[in-house]
């Protein structure tokens, strides 16, 4: 009974019913709002627009299931959506059955892999990517998005697959564009990033609650599209100006079933699926720990990982639209009032009654307005201002996301992620590689000790105070070594070194035994050594080794006493 | 004038006199002594034995004159003729023509591997590499040198080529050992190897000056050689006991020249170089650092990858043995005395005359005495006191050690020195992304605050005083806000949280935004955000961001300002 209750949900066993209303509302409204982008992202991942149904449904219910947050919901999202292409579409030819066989593949694998990582607890993985790389890695995601649609905009054909020749096939066609189609498909992006960026401070400008304004803003897409269906059925859009639609959507559920991939396209799917996995794990728990802060909630970082896994897991046989934790759907979520999970489930159920129901609508919805949604919410993800502010405070941070980005762009998605994490490891040991170090004096009077360039302290003639500003590790010593050797160098009467180790958080054992050389190095030329202020850790490690006993009592607990001692020795 | 005067080096411009009968004595005297593993370390490598006394000659010269270590000599080594071997004998049979010309090549491209990072001014790309990476590999490398001897010093032939199979091959073949081979190798090894560990402080309990002791033992492989040889031309061993030599060693100087390799051997060998000239300028930096602290000098890192990488051009053209710094040579030089690279010249000159003058004598030195040299240089190498205070100290550093040495053995140099770093790196990110974090309050009566874990000390009710020892970056903020919403989470009471941030060196962008999100997500529920002890260069860049003006007034000089401040506030 027990062991059947720990099954059940925290949240179900202690669901408050006076939350049924809020949950119910949230999820009938989050189902209306984010069907257009369910079509859309499944035409985006050059899957048929039906998948993006099934996968609002069945993965949508899972995860309320097994996630850990209150608030977040799955679903097909964009970056997950240019992801499936983009990793895809090397590979085989977008919309072929066996395209179809190698997307479910690729989200049974990666469903796999994220459960794997939440199996062995890998939460911390996550701490692998900055902000400035994620950032990066969605920007230029969102470069291929807007590349991949504004061709449907345009209602041109391209055929190149590299996103150079694609641009440049895009240039040389302009002149054959479909006018009506870009005529539909301009308005609708031109009305979408209006409203995008002008609505909501107009709306609170009259006087609307900011709250109100956004979600009219979310409303907008809807509209947009609702307006263009409505005029497509009425004027005969397709037959009488040749605009693309998004044609035959079936009113049935998907046939349950997974058809079994070879061991060669398992092979070729296995990095793929890692950047995946990886990304959505990461996108999943940065956003579901943001909404949650949000909350006064907390996630779990590994049951999120379940939860992700889990649901690309099912979607692998409901259609096999892989799906991530979407920020439309969240941000609805919370705007609308959801307070539990629920609000998920009842939008899983009614978007399956509308699958059973009535597609039929559906069909009719011109593809040039959903391209042009999508090209907004891709304006959307390119994240400048973070480059921007990135550029200013750190460079360093600045070039990881232009890294990135780029390499998204000019490589591929794998190449940018992996250039992305090594430019922030290496960025991470060059800064760790220069410490700043500080030769010290006493503020007269006080017990204070301070950089002798930047204040009129007092020093001793015989004496060098150096206070390290970092953990000692290997890629550090040398500088440190480097710059104490210089110090001496320039006062040849220094017979005492005293190291400040009030920042130093921990010592490797190239430190230990670089530092215990150095140690035996001075002595030969009679300088001593000599420790300050080491921290409890550090200390409790450096018991029972060289340095510690070559050091034999000439470690102090604060600067100051060192200071007092070896002023009070003659000078030799 | 003057540029050519500075293309001579300072220490020829500076000469002292007094130094010269120092620097041709210990130039002589280490002729002598390398002349036996010069030989060895060419046939080490798979090479004919003269071109080991080549590459002790023109590299030496051209590193004296271009190198800044007034001590640290060039040649052929253990650890470079193992690397030459593991990494060529993987694509050619050691010894045929090809295989010369793919050793020549190797050493022209990591010559110029090296030369460039020389230009570039990468030295201080060898941070990357920790002290257990560097131990673990060269004791890797050591296994690999005792593997490929142990069948010499048996007199038996082994043709697997892969490590295991050489292992299982030698264990079957025990019984068909070379009874007279083994039995001169085998003395040879354990007077050798006795010598190395109990001469010494035998000789020293006799009132041998230590200095002098140290000396015999460096004579002590010399010696057995020359014992060994004498008994060879004596007892007739190769006729007589069908026991292995030498075998014929050209007295002529090598024929100046470079056979062309192939595009193809060049692209095969672009890795290996790779691995041999990162590993060799690391090697050299490192050795001749620490030669100069000896004596009281300084080395420029930069100038020694010069002078690496210009020995390993020249050797090219003159044989094509690669050359590294050489831990026996120059720690004979420092030894018998030798003052400056004269000593070098001095002993390259002297190698020249006797390559010249009189081979004739090695042809008749066993392989086996080389072999069992050799084997104690290596066990030498294994670096087991450095691996057992890694495990001691610090765990992850004994990892690293390991994963390298076995990565070493059981894949190749390639790929045991790519895990090595792999390991540090992941240490150094892992150590980092669970940072010690304290919350800390007053000592009555004082101005000092510690753990309240650890201390009775006076604390808030209403507020949260919490200490950051590490540098905030992407991989440990999750962290730290993590530990930050627990103990709220346990104080319901809490209005107010102190960050102190005397241990931050550095904030990147990912932690600037972490905390203005955290500093929101607070305010939301009531609670203020303060900063204490804000390091200058932090504060400096947190100027004109979010986080900076949210922060607007709380921050602090000094913890115990802020303590004295949120004690007067009334409480809400």
């Amino acid at each position: 009974m027990n062991r059947l209750n720990s099954l059940v949900p925290d949240w179900i066993r202690n669901y408050k019913r006076e939350h049924l209303s809020d949950d119910l509302i949230a999820g009938v409204l989050v189902t209306i709002l984010v069907l257009p982008q369910s079509l859309a992202y499944a035409i985006l991942a050059g899957l048929p627009p039906q998948l993006g149904l099934y996968a609002s449904v069945f993965p949508v219910l899972i995860y309320a299931l097994i996630g850990s947050s209150m608030i977040q919901a799955v679903g097909p999202v964009a970056i997950t959506a240019i992801m499936t292409f983009a990793l895809l579409s090397p590979l085989e030819t977008p919309g072929s059955a066996h395209y179809l066989v190698l997307a479910a593949s690729l989200s049974l694998l990666s469903g796999l892999m994220v459960l794997g990582f939440g199996f062995l607890r890998l939460g911390f993985l996550s701490n692998l990517l900055s902000r400035p790389v994620v950032g990066g890695f969605i920007s230029g995601s969102a470069l291929l998005i807007l590349l991949s649609q504004i061709k449907v905009v345009l209602g041109i054909q391209v055929s190149a697959t590299d996103n150079w020749g694609q641009v440049v096939s895009i240039v040389e066609q302009l002149p054959l564009a479909h006018v009506s189609t870009l005529a539909l498909g301009g308005i609708g992006f031109i009305v979408l990033l209006g409203s995008r960026y002008f609505l909501a401070p107009w709306l609170v400008q009259r006087g609307m609650a900011s709250s109100r304004a956004a979600m009219a803003v979310r409303v907008m897409p809807l509209l947009v599209v609702m307006v263009a269906t409505a005029l497509s059925v009425a004027l005969n859009f397709n037959p009488t100006y040749g605009m693309q639609l998004v044609g035959h959507v079936p009113s049935e559920l998907p046939t349950i079933g997974f058809d079994v991939p070879t061991f060669a396209d398992l092979q070729m799917l296995l990095a793929p699926a890692l950047v995946l996995a990886f990304i959505g794990a990461v996108q999943n728990i940065t956003m579901s720990h943001a909404l949650a802060m949000k909350r006064h909630e907390r996630t779990d970082a590994n049951r999120e990982m379940m939860g992700l896994g889990m649901a690309n897991f099912v979607t692998a046989f409901c259609g096999g639209m892989p799906v991530g934790g979407g920020l439309t759907r969240s941000a609805v979520n919370l705007a609308s009032g959801a307070q539990s999970p629920l609000a998920s489930i009842v939008s899983a159920l009614f978007m399956l009654s509308i699958v059973l129901l009535g597609t039929q609508w559906f069909s009719f919805i011109p593809l040039c307005i959903l391209a042009a949604s999508i090209m907004v919410a891709a304006i959307g993800m390119i994240d400048f201002a973070g480059l921007r502010r990135a550029w200013r405070y750190d460079r360093a941070d600045a070039i990881a996301f232009l890294g990135t980005a780029l390499g998204v762009i000019a490589l591929n998605l794998q190449m940018g992620i992996t250039l992305g994490i090594f430019l922030s490891l290496a960025s991470l040991l060059y800064r760790a590689s220069s410490p700043h170090i500080a030769v010290v004096g006493r503020i007269q009077g006080t017990e204070h000790f301070r950089n002798i360039e930047r204040h009129g302290v007092e020093t001793l003639p015989n004496a060098i105070f150096m206070r390290i500003d970092e953990s000692l590790f290997f890629g550090n010593l040398k500088a440190i070594e480097d710059r104490l050797m210089r110090e001496i160098g320039q006062r040849p009467q220094t017979q005492h070194v005293v190291l400040i180790m009030s920042a130093v958080n921990h010592m490797d054992v190239t430190a230990l035994e670089s530092l215990n050389e150095v140690l035996l190095a001075l002595q030969t030329r009679g300088i001593h050594l000599h420790m300050a202020e080491v921290k409890g850790p550090v200390q409790d490690r450096l018991m029972n080794t060289a340095l510690f006993e070559n050091l034999a009592g000439r470690i102090y607990l604060s600067v100051n006493a060192a200071f007092e001692l070896l002023r009070s020795k003659p000078l030799a």
